[in-house]
């Protein structure tokens, strides 16, 4: 076998069911601490001149498992592997895509660039933030949003529903679910105020009534967002209102958030570490023909 | 003026005395955890044009020092400066210079061509673990020893010192830190098991009786090795023992350890956030001029 699965720190919930889709046994990092807190890692198995897929996502906190990702790369490098082909499903920084104030970094320029430097060839991901940021990475980079597994979950716990983008900005991923269902979608109206970070709902009527309501959206940070939707959308008479997000990030006090918001359930990808009251999906089967 | 000092979160306890003697008023960066836990970091100053020097050391945890540093250096290049010049007295991962096993990265090749990649272009430190390592950095790399600094202290606190190289790599130290004092200098021998890391100190005579001592190195990490060696010199007839570092690392019960060995004075550069028990020599005077 010339392919080999090397597993990060910051993929052992999700590298074994993607070892299954690929047909190879994960081959899993030593890692641990230095007395003075280094990181330190090493990969247990040859590959030199091999295809080296290296799973590590980049959750909290994310400047280790970045720099657990960029040691792994470095590690392989020395063995002149044919292929290293990353798959990060949550890619930290990716919304800090612009200089929004004078004198800011743009972080996600700054992170696919070192991967790519490091010596990654092919990167990827799971539904990024802004896909048009991929092209910092030089080489190819594949962004997936998993619309199908996700949709297949939807359908358990949903009649008939209506696909909600949080934004119009989210428009485009509420289309793609509604195809994949079969449904009808819309969007709500959002502003952020970009020195704050407060977000005013703009108040817009949407047909909700007796509907069961599918908030869909890249990621679900603090959940403020979507507890204020959520409360708008009942008070205009929606029946059940559900979340479903690719990265459940749920910084904060963020489920307290949800709850009491009465959002009914929170599915999401694998990408992240899981937490209780979020309902998992595994999505390997959707990205792993792109790591072949 | 054409120059610019920006102070780092990881420079805040020296970069006042830097800026001092640099005759710049030092910028302070802005930085804040965002509610996820990404790292934020911005530079409240114009630096167009300007020769940029950026001051932060990478102390625990490392990994978000390092961050901190690339992004510092990514915000400063979007305004083309005439140049970045990073002051980075102590930088992590210096010990891992090499495959030490099969399968581990070159940890301080990836930190140093990550720094130069993300546009640096030069690079100032205190007392790398191995200067040949600077190499990994594409450009001028400066490494300075500060035996005259340092020495000034250890005269306050010793008469006629010997001084001590913890082992035979560091003598060349120890013989720049004996001609500066005009004294004489000597060096202990030890050996390291790669696997467990544990220090074994060969029995070898030296010439302490009634001196005051002073052992001499780039970093103490755990103090193992110096408490050992304070016991076996003491045994010899040691009448007192100091220690004098560049980076005063001191991890887990470090402090403990050298108390216990009765070491009688710990002296370090200004590298490292301050502990207590550690007296801290400010060495901003021996690397200004390669600031400039």
């Amino acid at each position: 076998m010339n392919r080999i699965l090397v597993c990060g720190p910051k993929s052992e919930w999700f590298c074994d069911k993607l070892g299954k889709k690929l047909e190879l046994e994960p081959i899993f990092v030593e890692h641990k601490k230095f007395p003075d807190g280094e990181t330190y890692i090493r990969i247990p198995e040859e590959t030199t001149g091999k295809k080296v897929i290296i799973a590590q996502s980049t959750p909290y906190p994310q400047d280790k498992s970045i720099w657990e990702l960029l040691l792994m790369i470095e590690a392989v490098t020395h063995h002149k592997p044919e292929k290293i082909i990353l798959y990060t499903p949550y890619i930290a920084y990716s919304r800090q895509d612009k200089i929004f104030r004078e004198g800011e970094p743009i972080s996600i320029k700054l992170l696919l660039q070192t991967l790519s430097l490091a010596g990654a060839t092919k990167l990827v991901t799971i539904d990024i933030h802004k896909p048009e940021t991929l092209a910092y990475f030089r080489g190819p980079a594949i962004n997936v949003i998993p619309v199908k597994t996700l949709s297949q979950k939807i359908r358990e716990y949903t009649e008939n529903p209506l696909i909600l983008a949080p934004d119009k900005g989210a428009l485009n991923r509420a289309k793609q679910f509604a195809k994949e269902l079969e449904s009808d979608h819309d969007y709500l109206e959002k502003q952020r105020d970009r020195i704050t970070g407060e977000i005013q709902m703009k108040t817009k009527t949407i047909p909700v009534k007796n509907r069961d309501v599918v908030i869909v959206d890249d990621i679900i940070a603090t959940g403020g967002t979507v507890a204020k939707a959520a409360r708008m959308l009942y008070e205009q008479g929606a029946e059940k209102i559900i979340v479903a997000v690719s990265h459940a990030l749920l910084a904060g006090n963020a489920i307290e958030k949800l709850g009491s918001a009465d959002i009914k359930k929170i599915i999401a990808a694998n990408t992240l570490p899981p937490k209780s009251s979020v309902e998992y999906i595994d999505v390997s089967s959707e990205i792993v023909d792109h790591l072949l």
